[in-house]
């Protein structure tokens, strides 16, 4: 399949690469900063550095929409597509319809639209297993799916169709299970810094629950900690130290000790 | 040595078979519950079920409080001790001096106190590799120091001293990197089992979120996601859904959101 990318950040990074090794030809890449467009096409075989939105002469089956969901709008608005070009979005937030119905005021061609949302963390400079990583598909139309299913099953073996309403809760699960969960090491990492510990004593902490959290089907049965065990000596101590020390950790120390106390009360 | 344990929850659990295995004598288990210190003795090779906090008869030389933090006054004000035993405690939250000012004031013989900490989340069902667990010791003299130290070596190959100070920031982050995110990752199991989907699908992005930080010396480096690359829409959107679906969801997303932007914000 012949592919372009609008994007140039760590989702089109990955997925170019992975699809140029899978055998598709990646035709143009198009970024806001076009040096970012000339880091990514520097590492891809034989792609050009598209200098606008204008691509109309692309001889792309397919333009991937590797962006921030903030820029969708102002992308379709000047986009200018070849007629039946699939454009295909790489968010997990935004819904089909909304993407066909900014086509449908936006595009002077008939063109074809749908999503292809891997559920990963892509950081450039970590490299990735893709054969694992599942890939979400919605379609407007039946050959756009079967066209994007074919595209995904190059790299994956976990491919499956989910319309708008289940990509957005895999997106939101998603924002917590690794965006949230990484923050929170983060401020592990700063505790222990101000004490000039090392981040290096967590390690084997955070190994084990990650482990214990992926044997089981539901992460809740593993709960420990003082909020599960009901300590509350322990989290007003806890509590009256982090305002001191920085009010935002204070207000996410009990806003989670709450929430944990909330969902195991019931169950005891 | 010859350890007694007070308590016999998961901490209790794990360490009261692991200094067995490593070849001390586990003398008495006491439970507030006693079918829990039955349970527990029922693993151990020879050792009694204690019926009350009556310790006067023990031979022990280490008395370990495995106990809620919470029980912890109790505790001291109704123990009856052998002179000279070691007292100690396995929590990383309360002080070493809080423990030998109440020992103080309420025993009536003369006893060492000191503080062996765990760092490691435990649950009864879950085996574990001890090797790698930093214990984090501290003593009010140098002879229980030393012994404590000798203890946490038979079973560890990390172990090392620490401050009171230091111990309540390793115990905050150990919530932080452990309690909280076991946490988020429950939330996120309920927000895919809303859409009867499988927790299955997360597990390759947890496993290379927590493969990430592992790898770094400092997490934030490894930050991703929609409040990173500052996508105030998608943002907006999942907020709106999470209101409906579940109010203290919604403050946990504002509150996560909020401060992975003023974090970020600083290094744009």
């Amino acid at each position: 399949m012949k592919i372009s990318f609008i994007g140039a950040g760590n989702v089109a990074w990955h997925l170019a690469q992975a699809f140029e090794a899978a055998g598709h030809l990646i035709c143009e890449v198009y970024s806001r900063d076009s040096q970012h467009a000339r880091q990514l096409t520097s590492l891809l075989y034989d792609t050009a550095i598209q200098p606008d939105l204008n691509f109309s002469e692309s001889v792309a089956d397919l333009i991937l929409i590797a962006a921030s969901d903030d820029a969708l709008e102002s992308i379709i608005e000047r986009v200018v597509l070849p007629a039946n070009v699939m454009l295909v979005n790489a968010s997990g937030s935004r819904s089909l319809s909304d993407l066909q119905h900014l086509v449908e005021v936006h595009s002077d061609v008939p063109v074809r639209t749908g999503v292809l949302y891997p559920l990963q963390t892509f950081t450039k400079e970590v490299s990735l297993d893709y054969s694992e990583i599942p890939f979400c598909i919605e379609a407007t139309d039946d050959e756009t799916e079967q066209a994007l299913i074919k595209l995904a099953q190059t790299v994956s073996s976990c491919v499956q169709l989910g319309d708008s309403e289940e990509r957005r809760n895999l997106h939101i699960a998603a924002v917590f299970a690794c965006n949230f969960t990484n923050h929170l090491l983060s401020i592990a990492h700063d505790l222990l810094e101000h004490e000039k510990l090392s981040f290096d004593l967590l390690k084997p902490l955070i190994r084990e629950t990650t482990h214990k959290a992926l044997q089981s089907s539901d992460p809740a049965t593993m709960q420990t900690g003082p909020a599960r065990r009901s300590d509350w000596a322990t989290t007003s101590r806890h509590l009256e130290y982090l305002q001191e020390l920085n009010p935002e950790w204070a207000a996410i120390y009990r806003l989670m000790t709450e929430d944990i106390r909330e969902r195991h009360f019931e169950e005891e």
